[in-house]
């Protein structure tokens, strides 16, 4: 491996605070980080087996077959570490967790819906018989599931899927079918060439009638040979810009045949002779979508940890211009441009897994209280699911976008993982609910708990409470001078926004619009009163359980982590500030102290960059990075992934005798 | 092909203006429109001949010889093409646009650098006895040349690089050597296994002392066995996000020997006793630099064209939400939301093609002053090509990439050609200039403008002239009500960040800072100086001109581009709304008014979004997508491209036996 970069020793040297102790405060205590460690010694442990070629100069279709190879491999270990725990969703968390952090992402793993939609599916929708003869097989990998929901026309409007599932009393089946082109099923990972069951989501029709959309169990291909089973037609989606290994599939059917006790039956179901029996509440179908988003916000903190690592241990590193004569170039960490693009990164990074984890929390009592009988939380914990899921994708794809760009072009070399790192992540901005379907999901919550907020009756729970204080306590208050007044600053964004549009659309109402088109004009509006709510969220969020995290800690932990809690804060105060100018009684002679203030705080984190990235613990087994790597050997290892390029095995290509030449000598 | 889709036919019905019009409007004229038609007949002629596989499923290897053979065939036809026009910068312009346009992109040419950087550097840098020696070569593609001047280690500090070109008169030649890893040549288009010339940037030494960087062309390859010859390492630099197929490669020397004559001496000259004779004017080496970005400015018009063209014709086919009970689901067109990602990137195509072809007017202007010995002009031209490739490139990126997101998950699919759309332009960001550099460097124009504003000698340049202006006029003005209004609130906040730049150095520096330190320290506000400067040149450029266009046209085609100029208005003041809040005397009263005449034009230009990217007159061949082609049949056109998939030739991948049943079975 060699020596450690100069430069990035210094930095270490420099670092005002204990390494570990961060490390062990971030993890929950020293006893999670040695489990933690434990877990990945074993998530790395066989990647010989299967790491033996670079897959990125590999065909799709080789890709895809390495991807197979792949998760074989790491999901043996994945169902190791399981088997130590216990199946249930609390363990599930640590496990997920784990694997999403260690995981060799590249192309990604066609097998992963199995556990993030197929398993929590069966646990949520499955009746306690069907649990018993599917959860064990699923949970043991005996199967192989894919996730069926989206068709080919059809991805939001859940209501508007075309594929039908007619039951048929004469032999106690469902009769699936696929009527148009548009009703194909879409995009489902792994149901290319590899799942062997789905979830499918189709519309069920019993005596004559449709009752909405229903989930079945259907099996796609023999356990034994892997062939497509009858009335099953089913295939890859071709090439994308990333996740090539993902293995989406397609599907359609034509009068397949399964078992009545295959549609999932927790809540509704259909008798025998074909009786439909309602769900007694259909607001159940949520918990699961509000666990997959939550698990899509977890995983944003990996992927923006580790380009943040990255691109600030190569900016320590790099060096460019001299900006004193006779002195060596400054490395570009030291550009205030730099420290501005790579910083509130980081801060969000920090800021991103804390919130996360406390919605993990929070979603984890609310699953309890829904297990028994009290849905009460439900839309909250929805409401609050679907904003966070929009804005962490949305602001880690753009941060890792920032952090790549901020490592010049060789941030545009795949062997620096920047690139894979931006189009992995920003493809969550789309799958599992589009970021502005869901915002608007937020900003219907909010309105709706906005016209309920003067009723006496009206309770307002936790996360929106805000709403009435601000609304009381009005918006005078003194400016953005602490993060306390940056939070209800914010406070009072969201509530005058949506307030504005609450009464705009009474307003069209009232002369004659529909509601629909009424909440068409204001859903620009509404979006960004719904990202408003959800920067309260976090920042309140991230504000407090810092302050509680830091009571005991050592006064050197507690002052980086201030500085990184405040650069957040001022760095979104900055960035919305028109919304603070127009909505707060904040002035245009304030916005050069906010300046000032974003300015110092970027020095005064400086000298800790590399130390915050540093504690994320990401080993060089996760960053596979060039630029990234611990000892800083940025050059080298460049030079090595370069000589690596299967066009370097020979000094000419066949192409130059057979197109180049004929075309230099004019014969083309 | 079969019929047009329903939806985009209605779409065409109501289109409120003759469409031919509008094209040759915007091509200059009936003739343009039917010149332009002719030589994209002949570009896209041998289509069959090269593209005769899917290079999205070929591995890295099989891409670039991919490449080569297109790119063989592609420049033949633009050498014929070349014949007949001539050999100067003025029909180099249409050539080139015409290639950047027409040309099928995919992963890029290894041979477009000979075009973009070699042909103009020796046009602007040789002697004419070295034009007479290598210009109709290099012109009749009989060598094919690269650009080598960024290093492993150096890329924005020219004065930096690390390769050594000393002047040995004993056998008048240069020696060239890359004394370091770091000095290894980086990234040059072509030159891993294509170009068996290049442009080489070097330290150049004689008589024992250094002269700073200066240019040579040095021969790489055998031009009959395209071998490397001896002194040169040279290869493939690997794998990168996009443009896989331009063969980046590294360039290293060891005693490489060229002849004294192979140093570029228009300007400066190494006698044959080694005595250096230094250039009249440093200046000069700008010219090539000024080119280049315009090309890229224009090339950013295409990409950003076909992205929108290929997004709003997908958003008026798709349906998706039943927004009223009883009807069919909506156009997502038909959403504010989605009106407000797309309208908004059509604004930008039309302004920055107008912008951009101002622009190479000015610049070809200039460069016949320059010819002419008059340099007065060129800081200027300078610092507006630097800011205007920045914004440029940064808009389009953006915009292209909210395009993207705007298709959901069929814009994620490859054969949408988002996906490259947005990896080919996102690259521009960073090659020939990083941008922020770039902004920078138009900010140290804008604060020595500033300085000597009150020198009464000092006469400003028509496009800084508006400091003064503003300067003089003050802040005070109306509000946001018209464009004109707009532009004078974004040239007040531009001279107003200046000034306050400016101010913060002076202070920093009186109190003893150097002023490489207080440069840094205002940096970040220096880059938002720059950006507003360039957003008064863009927004006042593409007003005026389009006024000047319309002056003759139909009524409709005037209303049309007045919305489209006053949309890109409007859009721009609401994103720098708190810049606009802070330096002018508008209020947040104000605000809701420019929201609701951004969400009117929006709503006025609904009926005419397909119209408007219909007059980008880019043909199926040239968008190749799945979502934009012009009949609208997206959904028939994704499953044939997934049916191309290579997986999907068999109904079993060898892997199940392999791999995944082993896992499933629990025996790995």
């Amino acid at each position: 491996m060699g020596q450690m970069n100069e430069d990035l020793k210094r930095e270490r040297e420099k670092c005002s605070f204990n390494m570990n102790d961060l490390i062990n405060l971030m993890d929950g205590g020293p006893d999670k980080t040695k489990m933690r460690r434990e877990r990945e010694d074993i998530m790395i442990s066989r990647r010989d087996a299967y790491a033996d070629i670079p897959e990125e100069y590999l065909s799709y279709k080789e890709q895809y077959e390495q991807a197979v190879k792949k998760s074989a491999y790491v999901f043996s270990l994945l169902r190791r570490l399981q088997h130590e725990g216990k199946t249930n969703l609390h363990n599930y968390r640590d496990v997920m967790a784990n694997f999403l952090r260690s995981s060799d992402v590249g192309t990604g793993f066609p097998i992963a819906i199995h556990y993030i939609m197929f398993i929590p599916t069966i646990m949520s929708q499955a009746s306690e018989e069907q649990q018993a003869q599917w959860l064990q097989r699923a949970w043991d990998c005996n199967i192989v599931g894919s996730y069926a929901q989206t068709e080919l026309g059809h991805g939001t409007f859940i209501r508007g899927l075309e594929t039908t599932a007619t039951y048929d009393p004469s032999t106690k089946e469902f009769v699936l079918n696929s009527p148009t082109l548009t009703s194909y099923k879409w995009w489902g990972g792994g149901l290319g060439q590899t799942a062997n069951y789905a979830i499918v989501v189709a519309q069920l029709y019993t005596k004559g009638e449709c009752h909405g959309v229903h989930l079945f169990i259907v099996q796609l291909r023999d356990e034994e040979t892997h062939m497509p089973l009858p009335g099953i037609k089913i295939g890859d989606v071709g090439l994308k810009m990333a996740l090539n290994g993902v293995n989406n599939g397609f599907l359609g059917f034509n009068n397949c045949r399964i078992p009545r006790n295959q549609m999932l039956m927790k809540h509704s179901q259909v008798l025998e002779d074909g009786t439909y029996v309602r769900s007694p509440n259909s607001k159940l179908n949520y918990g699961a979508m509000v666990f997959t988003r939550v698990v899509i916000a977890c995983d944003m903190v990996n992927y923006l940890s580790k380009a943040a690592t990255i691109a600030v241990r190569f900016s320590a590193v790099r060096r460019q211009c001299q900006s004193k004569a006779g002195e060596p170039e400054s490395q570009i960490l030291d550009y205030l441009t730099q420290q501005h693009k790579l910083l509130p990164a980081v801060a969000a990074c920090y800021a991103l897994k804390v919130t996360a984890g406390k919605l993990w929390d929070t979603f984890s009592i609310v699953n309890e209280e829904m297990i028994a009988g009290n849905y009460e939380r439900l839309p909250e914990i929805h409401a609050l699911s679907c904003c966070l899921k929009a804005i962490a994708t949305r602001d880690a794809a753009s941060f890792i976008e920032t952090c790549r760009l901020a490592c010049g072009g060789h941030g545009f070399t795949y062997s620096s993982n920047l690139p894979a790192t931006y189009c992995n992540a920003v493809a969550a901005c789309t799958y599992e609910g589009e970021n502005t379907v869901l915002l608007l999901q937020t900003a219907r919550f909010l309105a709706k708990t906005w016209q309920d907020i003067d009723n006496e009756n009206g309770k307002l729970t936790p996360t929106v409470e805000y709403l009435k204080t601000a609304k009381v306590k009005g918006y005078s208050h003194e400016w953005v001078n602490s993060v306390e007044n940056i939070v209800y600053g914010f406070q009072v964004v969201s509530m005058r926004k949506i307030a504005s549009c609450v009464k705009s659309m009474q307003t069209r109402v009232a002369s004659g619009a529909t509601f629909e088109d009424a909440w068409n004009m204001a859903s620009v509006q509404l979006v960004s009163a719904a990202e408003a709510h959800c920067r309260v969220m976090i920042l309140s969020t991230f504000s407090s359980e810092i302050k509680e995290m830091t009571r005991t800690t050592s006064k050197e932990i507690k002052r980086v982590l201030e500085q990184i809690v405040t650069l957040y804060a001022v760095y979104w105060a900055l960035e919305r500030l028109s919304d603070l100018l127009q909505y707060t009684t904040i002035t245009g002679a304030h916005v050069d102290n906010l300046r000032a203030w974003y300015e110092e705080l970027l020095t005064q984190l400086r000298p800790n960059a590399v130390g915050l990235v540093d504690a994320f613990d990401l080993r060089d087994e996760m960053l596979q990075s060039t630029l990234g790597a611990y000892d800083g050997r940025v050059y080298e290892r460049l030079m090595e992934a370069a000589l690596q390029s299967p066009l370097n095995a020979e000094p000419v290509n066949y192409t130059f005798q057979k197109y180049l030449k004929p075309f230099l000598q004019g014969k083309l």
